[in-house]
Parts: C-alpha cells; structure tokens; sequence
C-alpha cells in the first residue's frame, strides 16, 4: 500500500476510478491528476453526466437494454423493422451492432449466456419473454447474434429448439474472415468455416 | 461519428469518459456500460467522490500542490523536515515521488518546465514563490527533482542560477541505472552518466 500523496478525498476517487474497466491503479492516478487539472472542463461535467445518467438509467422491460427511458429508445423506435428480433447476450453487444449500423431492427438482450460451468442455466437468463415477445407474432426473424464461443453457440441451440414450435425463422450471423482480417492470424475453424460458406463472385 | 446507441444522457457520458487519460472512444463506451451496470457499487460512489473533490480542491498557496485544503497537507505537516525542499515540474512528480517514500521534505511546484519551443519563459513558472521560500531562511538544501528531459536539465541550470546569491545548497537527483532496469535497453548517455557517478561497494 503506497503512501496517501493528498487528502483522503482524493485517495478515494483515485481508487474509485482504479476499478473503472481500462484503467489500474497507476492510470487511475494520472486520470484523477488530470481530472484535477481540467476540474472545470472535465471532472465537473463528467460528475453531472454521472448524476444525470444515475437519475434517469432504467432496464427496458421490453428487450433488457439499458437506456434514460423505459420502454428504451430502440423499442419505441417506430421506423425499425417490426419483423426482425436480432438476440444478444449483453447490452454491449446490442452497441456494437448499433454501431456497426447494418441492422435496422429490435433487440433483445439476454442478459448472459448459458454456462453450466459457471451455473448459469436457462432460468437465468431473459428466455420466458424472448418467447412471450415471439408468440405475439409480429415477428417473422429472429437473428441469434451470440458469438462464436462455445457458450454462445450453446444457447443459440437453446434458443433455437425453444423457438422451433413457434414457426418463426431463426438464423444467425455469419462465420467467416474478419474484414482487414488476415488469414494466417486466424483459427482453423473460422477459416474453415469461411470456406465452407465461400460465396461466389 | 458512429450512429447514438442510447439516449444522449448515456452518449454525453461515453463522449466525456472519453477524454480521461487512459481511456479511448473504444474503451469510454466499455467503461460507460460498465458504470451503468455497477450503477450502485461504482457510479454513485464515483460521482459523488468527484463532486466531494471539486467542492474541496484547492492549489496550496505555498507550494502550488493541489489538495483539499490549502495551504496543503504536505506543507502543514510539522513532521517534515524544514531544511529540506524539492522542486518538482508538476503535482505528478510530486506524486511519484511521495509515493517512492524516500523523502520527508516539502515541496515547490514549479507548474512546468522551461520550454522556448513552447514559449514557455521563466515568468510562466512559481519562481519567484520560490525565491521568496528559499530567503525565508529556514531552508538548508534545494532538491531540484526536474527529470531528465533537455527542458528539465535547463530549467535545473536556470534555477541553480537563480538561488545561488542565497547561499542554499542546491542538488539534482542521480542519473543512473533504473533498479531493476537491464543495461542493453538503456541508453548510452544514461550508462554514461552511471559509469562516472559509480560507487564503491
């Protein structure tokens, strides 16, 4: 334990910002230092945007994404496809689909995947109203956006026998070469997984 | 600009996260989602450390430290050596070396160095504090903590100048090999430096 260098109200905020994801206890230190310096440009609006998101977060009761309204921006967005349910694991998948912004469509998150290992099993994840959403029958699709470990793949099974009954048409994303990607950097799966999905030209 | 993923509550904070040292656009958003998640445990306590520092923060009216009282808790500190004060260039080095806790001394920041390049001249610095604090009497050595940097050695050259009517003895820290450091990593005017300034064992 290094010695407090300031008052015990700095040293906490030094530690608070050590736990935040991309930042360790030395980081944390020159972000508090910097937060100090720039306290009018910086620490002040970040500590308002903080309080403002505090105040307002909720849990879309809908789909599981987290946003400052409930129902979330997304399932009260008239203009998406009504048709189309891409599933995800976690809300910070949902961003990163959103940002890729090839999907036009609505969400459902989750909230994990299934792992026996770490004892998460169905009753653990938001599975009951992912079927209630399908069973009102607008949509036609439902994407399984859940990545390519082996947890991911099992709940896609899951979720794809849960769903059989219903009708709906279930699929999911593509394996294949990251764009930029190079090929002797990659497994022997994607690639053969991508030949096997070669498509012609 | 990638397309808002949440309301502008959440996007004002990613933008904002993003500009803390350490964190990029790519990891502001894993942070943000991260802060929303932990919303009880980390953004509370985050959020109302920071407003706690910014109702305090002061920079010290003797040394130019930044702390929640001024003057700070270094230079109220009775257990300090009085003989002996360190320049440093910034609160950072200030930090590092309090935290090496080799050092019971107070401190002079100077809030920079030296820089014509960057038009940095003498009257941009706590100088003339300093002079003040060294004919103050009580102080026998002036530890000049300035780094290595050419900016550095200048400004060390400049202040040695500066205090040397004052008869205080004034001192730099040792150049030298960096514990735990491997010699063929470390530069020739460094090795130099650790060759003349060798000592006996």
């Amino acid at each position: 334990m290094p010695r407090a260098v300031a008052g015990p109200e700095i040293e906490r905020l030094i530690s608070l910002l050590a736990r935040v994801p991309g930042l360790g206890p030395r980081s944390a230190r020159r972000a508090a230092l910097q937060l100090i310096k720039k306290r009018e440009q910086l620490m002040g609006p970040l500590a308002s945007a903080m309080e403002d998101v505090l105040g307002k977060i909720a849990t879309c009761r809908v789909c599981g994404n987290v946003d400052v309204r409930d129902p979330c921006s997304i399932c009260t967005d008239d203009t998406r496809d009504p048709n189309l349910l891409v599933v995800v694991a976690d809300v910070s998948d949902l961003w990163a689909l959103e940002r890729a912004g090839a999907l036009n469509a609505r969400y459902h998150v989750l909230g994990g995947t299934l792992s026996p290992l770490d004892g998460i099993g169905p009753d653990d994840l938001n599975l009951a109203s992912l079927v209630g959403r399908v069973h009102e029958g607008a949509i036609k699709e439902v994407l399984l956006a859940l990545g390519g470990t082996v947890d991911g793949q099992t709940t896609a099974h899951y979720v794809t026998d849960l769903l059989r009954e219903s009708g709906v048409k279930v699929t999911r994303l593509a394996h294949g070469v990251p764009v930029g990607g190079e090929l002797d950097y990659l497994d022997e799966g994607t690639l053969a997984a991508a030949i096997r999905a070669r498509t012609s030209l």
